[in-house]
């Protein structure tokens, strides 16, 4: 009976998901943890988050789980490592063995580790808003900007693991801003939640217009654009529509790369959707040869935000 | 004995090369024809490159051919088409249901298109350079700009078999060149032979540097700028070496989605590869997050130039 069951985590900037998926990609019970631990923590945060799987498995009545699937930031599918998570400070500048700590810490689990963009693009082809498709590009829109390309139905690994790091494709050449990852002007620092944030502080430093914005007290976020842009500031919506273009204008790179049926957009910023898919669809377009214009799918995710990521990273552990 | 030999064609701007090979990969006998016909003479082409492929089969001594394999730019693998082809003024803006008028035109022969690229990638991984490996990139430098992905040992052909456009992806993103796709800032508008003698003649109105290049009557060619190089000139070898650069950039891009265990380079240009390759891979690792810095190769070509589109066009055919 125990083996009918997977845990999937998700890994991200700030929290950790966990939950129990049966084989009916049925999520039946499931709990969010801390994962901002410091340098040299990652133990901590292995022991803090393998005590939550036994917590939930007990409450389910199970023994032991099948298997474990982990999404995490710069997850290597290949070595089950975490290597050099520029949004994860324990695991910052350093290989962390994830599946094997994880792995050891409870009795021996088979544990699988990927990237967590590539979790949620296979939790999306399975149940959501990709199913039955073969060919298409999940660009997962939170803390940071990450990507699962799936080609022929696979999702691409490369050669050694790493593939799919289109947060760090190049958005602004000249004069770009300082990214997480050492680099410039990656897409990352301007379409991540975090990006978007900067654009409101650039811009309200650069223009003088009016905006709600400039009332908030403490560190403007990315929510608080969305609030304002929702109450109908201008400014608010502009960095929304920003923020599209410039994605927009490198989804046309992706789709000369893969040609993909569809890109889905997953993550907090997703809901935004409606500020940022006129600017981005028309941006696309007008950067893509004449034989995919008006052709690729923009479409946003069909799942719950942290089901995907949770169901995705559980499909690897059957 | 005729079932053991097929037909590989290299269809390229300015002429197309036509093999006939047998099993072990050898070509047995070929030959280039023109391919620059004009506007509505796909037909003309059609039937000159079918009469060189009666030829070369009847040289040899056979009565018929297993099958045809094509390398085309914009040719299409899935419908057997060359879609809107800008480098080809009988392609140009329409769809030419290539395979079938070929196939027809021979009485039936089984005929496959791909892209010229993809070609010569299958060529280069069967025969070449990229030998063994299931993870490369093949760029090819001619009249234009093309790419072959090969992920997991299979070349991308994505949801409509168009995949790999990255000479169609965004070089410079403000006031970029014209390309000759109808966008601007295409990576083609600056690293193929002729974006490399846009560069000769833009630079040489905007600069008051000595060349000996101001020395060339008529157009200047990518082959003036390498001759000129090979003689010390300063501003021919720059030019070289901003081409690697503007290479280097985006493949720092490419690596990013596919993670290759290697670019190999292929084409006229490659031939300069003395001048391109280091400012192209100090580039190219400059933009590379950490994981990659100093781990991707650039190589160059193993094939003769004739021969890897053939053999990869064969391959095809089998």
């Amino acid at each position: 009976m125990e083996k009918e069951y997977v845990v999937g985590v998700d890994v991200g900037g700030q929290t950790a998901k966990i939950g129990v998926v049966n084989r009916r990609g049925e999520i039946l019970c499931q709990k969010s943890i801390d994962s901002k631990y410091g340098k040299g923590e990652a133990d901590k945060f292995v022991k803090a988050l393998c005590s939550t799987i036994r917590e939930l498995v007990k409450k389910i009545g199970l023994e032991s789980v099948n298997g474990i699937g982990i999404g995490a930031p710069d997850g290597n599918f290949y070595k089950g490592t975490i290597e050099d998570a520029s949004n994860l400070q324990w695991a910052k500048g350093i290989i962390v063995p994830f599946a094997e700590m994880i792995s050891k810490e409870l009795g021996g689990v088979k544990t699988v580790v990927t990237n967590d963009a590539n979790a949620a693009a296979m939790g999306e082809m399975t149940y959501g808003a990709a199913k039955g498709m073969k060919d298409f590009i999940m660009i997962t829109l939170g803390t940071g900007v990450g990507s699962g390309i799936v080609i022929g139905g696979n999702v691409v690994y490369g050669h050694d693991g790493f593939a799919g790091e289109l947060g760090h494709t190049c958005a602004v050449r000249t004069n770009g801003r300082e990214c997480g990852c050492g680099k410039k002007g990656c897409l990352e620092a301007y379409t991540s939640a975090t990006g978007v944030a900067r654009t409101a502080k650039e811009w309200m430093v650069n223009s003088l217009k009016p905006s709600i914005l400039r009332d908030i007290k403490g560190d403007i976020t990315s929510k608080d654009i969305y609030d304002a842009a929702e109450k109908g500031d201008k400014m608010a919506i502009e960095i929304f529509e920003y923020t599209g273009r410039i994605l927009g204008e490198k989804f046309a790179d992706f789709v000369a790369f893969s040609a993909p049926e569809a890109i889905v957009l997953f993550g907090g910023l997703a809901h935004a959707s409606k500020y940022i898919m006129k600017s981005l669809t028309d941006a696309m377009n007008e950067n893509l040869i004449s034989l995919w214009k008006g052709k690729v799918k923009i479409i946003t995710s069909a799942l719950k935000e942290s089901d995907a990521a949770i169901l995705g990273a559980s499909a690897l552990a059957w």
